[in-house]
């Protein structure tokens, strides 16, 4: 039998214990947006990845499903975004590749800070009905991170698709991560060609 | 010790000896993209995945990095689109997440189709300084698919910074197999809020 090829991405080992201490439910936007915010603090504590976390809850319940971390460096994959693993994480343990699936609750993505371009592209493709940003694009880039080329409009372009937005939810405490990582001039993984 | 949480996406077994019985260089940029189209061909073929293929060259002699086709539905992640998966294979081939690494030759994605809004978003984040498309978004679209809210300017908005873009290399081709992909009445896998 030939070898198969495959992809590997692992989180951070400390992120079994934080995932298991964690209350049932996460009531309240505020509440959620709190663990996304000490798993991207987390993670810069551990040098485990870059200063950004998310996490997928039911909408209704605040049930976390699954919940992640950037990274890009220590797992030498560009697209490991914080976003984009917390969803695949989700959809492997719901064992669908569409969270929007009519046995599923409503589902929602909550992000440390505003998706880059390529993370919102990916959330229409996700099936979560709604997102809470903590951070903003101006936070990100003033701590030298750049969010690609994002539609201006990708806040109402996400509410088109049935997909509502809420930005700058604690978006100071979010903020403050980002700076402490920038302060201790850690990596900012943009290739500069 | 404590279970560590990750995530795992396999590529087809077929790939293993399609990628063993490839010439060692793709030289020319017709010759790059009839692999692509060859990939989502097979892919269809195998039902193993959406009809898209993709691979990782180096831009200059051709050399293959590695190669990779949509795998949404066999391994349920909705990001699993066929660039970024040959993105990530080629940044763990060569262990870095950063293809426009000084170290590394000048690397080219080239894609069977498009890149969606998430992959065009995941794009400069790789490092590759160039692509080559094969399908239009509006090939991708007479065939059902969603290319999703990509910026109308997003071929000057890579060339800014510095990567590459051709369009409608042997399109014809690429759009056969959407077509012939959407006839079968395979599953074009969009969430429907």
């Amino acid at each position: 039998m030939s070898e198969r090829i495959g992809i590997q991405i692992h989180l951070p080992e400390w992120l079994t214990a934080f995932e298991r201490e964690l209350p049932g439910n996460l009531v309240g936007a505020k509440s959620r947006m709190a663990v996304a915010i000490s798993l991207s603090e987390q993670n810069v504590h551990h040098q485990t990845g870059g200063p950004f976390g998310a996490l997928v809850v039911n909408e209704k319940t605040g049930e976390v499903v699954a919940m992640a971390v950037n990274r890009v460096e220590p797992q030498r994959c560009s697209s490991a975004h914080a976003e984009v693993l917390a969803l695949t994480l989700a959809q492997q343990r719901l064992g669908t590749w569409n969270l929007a699936d009519p046995s599923l609750p409503a589902l929602q993505l909550v992000t440390s800070c505003e998706p880059c371009a390529m993370c919102a592209g990916a959330i229409p493709w996700s099936g979560v009905r709604s997102v809470l940003c903590g951070a903003t694009k101006a936070d990100a880039e003033s701590a030298g991170f750049d969010e690609g080329d994002r539609p201006l409009e990708w806040v109402d372009q996400l509410r088109r698709r049935g997909i509502m937005v809420t930005t700058e939810l604690l978006r100071d405490e979010a903020k403050l991560v980002l700076q402490q990582y920038a302060k201790r001039g850690q990596t900012i993984y943009q290739p500069s060609l």
